[in-house]
């Protein structure tokens, strides 16, 4: 079990602490806002009604000592900022900083964060890769050239098939790394993987690879 | 090239705005701020100052004849769920919306919106995933047991090794399916690709199985 | 006695209370105002404050064991349609919705809502049909051709007469269906009813025949 | 054909120039709104953007023509007060004025309003009556006493006997003055009337007397 | 001693209070801001913070017992109306308005105030004309033609007199009503008051009489 | 003919403007607000849209050529204060400045105000004293122990009589300055001038012998 | 040991509340803001909560003790002259405030403050010189033609020289009136002072002669 | 000639860049308000309506080519953190940033600011000296033991006396920089100085010896 403190309650804050919850860690929760405290105090482990831009705040739950720190204020930059250099200047490790402009990107890795995110232009980028190829039910950009990506069988010529005898990795030169299966169970992708109409695919290729893969299957 | 409608210029809408064009799509980007459409009208292919909630708006656009339509509104919960009514009743196809809480998105599901969205929440369950695995840099739930995982290689012994020879499959029970090497270049994994110290993998499997790959590896 | 809840005690909601209440029904009356709430706590038979967009308000007030909900919240459009989808998805029966706008009008009848209501537009209309009509004192559309209309006798010729005497549903094409006399008391319009001057006739017709007839009687 | 002013254009006053202008009437429809003016430029015979409590705006419109004035500002107490007391004291006729609160009604009525309209009041009780006899889909007041309410013929029992023949009147004291048939037709109640299963009865009665109705019929 | 209620402790209402308190009367103070009644709580000899909008408020003060109300809310033109009905309607005696337009009096006037006041209405009126006669130090209309004006004796030729031999009534038409001496004592006009340099002449004339009095006292 | 500039064209400065252009003199009216200046635009000789607290206004309008300058800012206490300032510095003469409060009254004559003004304050005042002499219709203070006041002649034994027969200033130690007759006319108080029942006399005298002289009059 | 009074808590006031405490000091802080105050009640001697235009509140700290009272109020014009008018009437000794415009420099003047401070205007004048001047770190000006700057030694023809050696006075015309040495020390510039390489003279002399200086030194 | 850019128009800003102009230098003044860019059009150099942390804003005006920049933007924290950002970022020389918290302070240099300015709390700083020392009008630290101070000649012992006769420095351990004499000529302190009465010593010392020496000059 490790544990975490969770700067800023809103739809990102608030879905780490659940997802960190879950998964049995432990999890300080401040927030200015005492309605967004009152519906956290039975799911975070601790909560805090406090401004992290008072830098007393952080004295007192001895930021230096956790697992990982992150400051899920977006929105409002200055305090974006400002919490976040009094986060690092407090010895914290693991500083993670949401961002929502590229000005603020640039001075959040000045001040010493060590990663930013941005969910909502990630999410634009998924949300558009999905538009252009509806076949493609998902799809994920793993560097320039290649993508992970979500196929459905629909073509019977590989109904029943193993891996192995559809030779999808020489002929199609994409790696099939896992298989949802229509009757609900899963599986990575092995040579000995049964495949079946309306099974998913799970593959990694070169966006052109895939496309013409996605033809086919 | 197909041709795409959105509404709604905000952080997330502008990013698939920008990600449909830049790969060569047509776009019609329609805001009710006349300043974010003055910044998009060099972007998008047609940009119009305009309430999608007056639904004389939609008739001009012909809003059914779009490939898609996103509805990049997620913040004014009324505007959001007027406006794909509004453009589900106008007969458009592939309609995806972008939600903030759980009952917007029951609201939007039982109109007919073909796909919802929440960029917050997953960039949030993201989040957590990687202050837990700070070994496996990226972490992606495929289903609730498999993942999809980032992971350097550390250890000497791997190194020089192929898939064939270093025999994860086999032994962790995890598929390599894409590699990106320490000199830049990447490929998917094959038997015959090699790996090295400070390649960085991206393997499927269990979580425990990435878990315990990630300590060996 | 039947129970009821009442979401929203602005006019609209507050007469609904108050006119059930006056019946002798049991009515919960449940508002985000405390101000509100104070006035109504002798008059509904429960009172809440709460905000009814929590699901968990509901499931407290056990929402499906009313005979009827009445979700008063017209002019806030979102919490017309996020309350409006929590209490259908409670199980709640016979629910009556207020809109104020046509669209809101479509998703309140797609997410499942028993009845809509739009107080101004319909008053408007009957105020429009009493200034084209200033005889006909109050008038009500009951298909396309009949309505259902109020005029005063002001002609001596049907002084004193019965209905049967009158021969109104022969020569005029209009059932008189209900008779206040000037002195006070009212009755059915039957054969035996005595009509006198300055009596107020409710008769039905179409409205050709209710404009012919108001010019004579 | 009359004409007509209507000052405000919100739900009720749009309803009423609507309603006006669909039965062929001229209309005059003033507001503060530019973009409301301009949604009724078409619809209207003459819009203004105006301040109806400067003086001079209705000395300009020659207020004491019309047939009619709808004072359609009910929200805005000071606004309806004031503006009413202008169109009185220019010599307007039949002055309508909707009004939101008891005292208002007051005020309006000293100052001479012709008739004072309060939609959401009217409304609720209308809902109220509807949802305690759910059989009766719509119920009217008549009086004290006596209503007018919407009932549909269930009872095989009455199936094809004309009004005589069904002897209503007589035994359960309603006069049936509107049928509307399930096959789309419609007519006054009249001795010959025709009823079955399936159409729907207007009637005029004792409250007591048409929920024994109902209960037979 | 009288009792008197003033509704409004703005800078108007607060004078009525101190000045009816400082006479000797019992006065009941009411306004909505908990501040001002703190401020009066020692000067009124009761206070209320209340809303007299509400009509249960002036039901508990019992209105109707008071020798004079006065509704001291002039710039809230509705609360000014609302309140001056209410009150009116409670069965209140001598009942004061302040008002601040012009339609704003004539609505009151028809509710049935029996005075209503325009505080800096009236103060400019005074001001403009003391500018324009600055020899006149204060300045008053009594009607149309005649006017109460304060002036210094200046000439020497007056110095010593009494207003009998000072002659003023016959030769410029004026009657000096007060005397204020140098001295600091006071006294009415009589035939035997002394007049003398720097005393302050208070006297009734037309304009003109005044004006022509004012170059040679 | 003299020429004013009055800056500030709420109630109060408007009613200055008014009353000095209807004396027949020349004034130039400032304000910040568009409106205000449209409105006066035909009533004042000179208007100007200009925020007189910036200085380059006042030596624009040459602010020390005319024969009085009114500050008739007074809610604003800000711009009250600096706006006399800069107008006393800019050499204006006869500079009346209305206050609000009593340390703004203080400042104002600090840095040299001729003469400030209370509207609201003087109001109260007078209408205290009505309320309690309610058979004196008027009253003004002229000096702590003197009144003049408006007391109408109810009592028959004076009808007919002049006021030399009355003797009044003998035997109630009032004067009478003018009296209203009741067929319209006016006069000023002389020997021979007839009172009658109805008529209106103005009288000046102590408290007290006004209060005994309105007893019996 | 002398006590102070400083009214208003801003970045100025705090700041003079800070350095005369650490002088050891008697400080009351005076703010209406109760966060503020809760910052300042470890700091300062007293704190209040206390609106200070409510002339009872300087009556309550006998505010004409003190040796000193600061009005550090710039920004809110009203509160600044208020308080100030209020904090002379009630004898307060030394009073200093704080301005931001040229009129409130006047008219805080005219009613008596001691000493008026423009913290943003005399910051901005600094920094201009030291942009102009970047040899000379630190520049005030002393008189139209003198200035006293802060000037680093960087020739090595002066290392190791008295001042008296060096011959800056006759040859320069500046004097040297403090030097502060690389290694951390500081004297004020007499005949045997010796300065080196690094070491900061602190001159006296025209702002020309010092240019020049500059640029040998 | 230089040349700089002043970003922001407050009080501090617009102080620099009269500073700067009056000097003869070239200065680009920003600043998002139309109404303080047109007050600076012919004060500044170039001016310009555009908000800095717009990126293109700077890329325009060449921000690299200036001798200095001063981001004079204090309140709005996040916008005076950004536009320091981007103007770094586009290699712009000796920036200067004004700050009004500490943690503002750290944030601006760790992203590289040259110089940042506090001027409230300087100005407090001084303001505190000056009050506990109203001997010595003004007041600057030099370091934690010297100060630089201004003390009037008050003691007929030193008048008429050279600063070589009144031998300061060797008996008070101060060096009298600058005189101001009462005549109104100044100079820089020397041997032959002489000093009188009612001059103005501008001296640098230890605080204890300015202080004993306040006391006897």
């Amino acid at each position: 079990m490790k544990s975490f403190c969770v700067i800023g309650l809103g739809r990102f804050g608030s879905s780490v602490v659940k997802s960190l919850v879950k998964n049995g860690h432990e999890v300080v929760a401040i927030d200015t806002d005492a309605k967004k405290i009152d519906d956290y105090k039975d799911i975070a482990t601790h909560v805090m009604i406090a401004d992290a831009t008072d830098e007393r705040v952080l004295k007192n739950v001895e930021i230096d000592k956790f697992n990982g720190v992150v400051v899920a204020i977006g929105r409002n930059v200055q305090a974006s900022i400002l919490t976040t250099m009094i986060v690092i200047e407090a010895g914290a490790k693991n500083v993670v900083a949401k961002a929502t402009t590229d000005v603020q990107i640039k001075v959040l890795s000045k001040i010493g964060a060590d990663k930013i995110i941005q969910p909502e232009k990630d999410a634009g980028d998924r949300v558009a890769d999905n538009l252009v190829h509806p076949d493609i039910s998902e799809y994920l950009d793993l560097s320039d050239d290649y993508s992970f990506a979500k196929i459905a069988v629909r073509n019977i010529r590989f109904d029943g098939l193993n891996l192995f005898q559809a030779n999808l990795t020489q002929e199609y030169h994409v790696n099939v790394a896992f298989v949802k299966k229509a009757d609900g169970t899963a599986t990575i992708g092995k040579h000995n993987t049964k495949i079946g109409l309306g099974d998913v695919l799970y593959v990694v290729g070169t966006k052109e690879d895939i496309e013409n893969f996605s033809e086919i299957i």
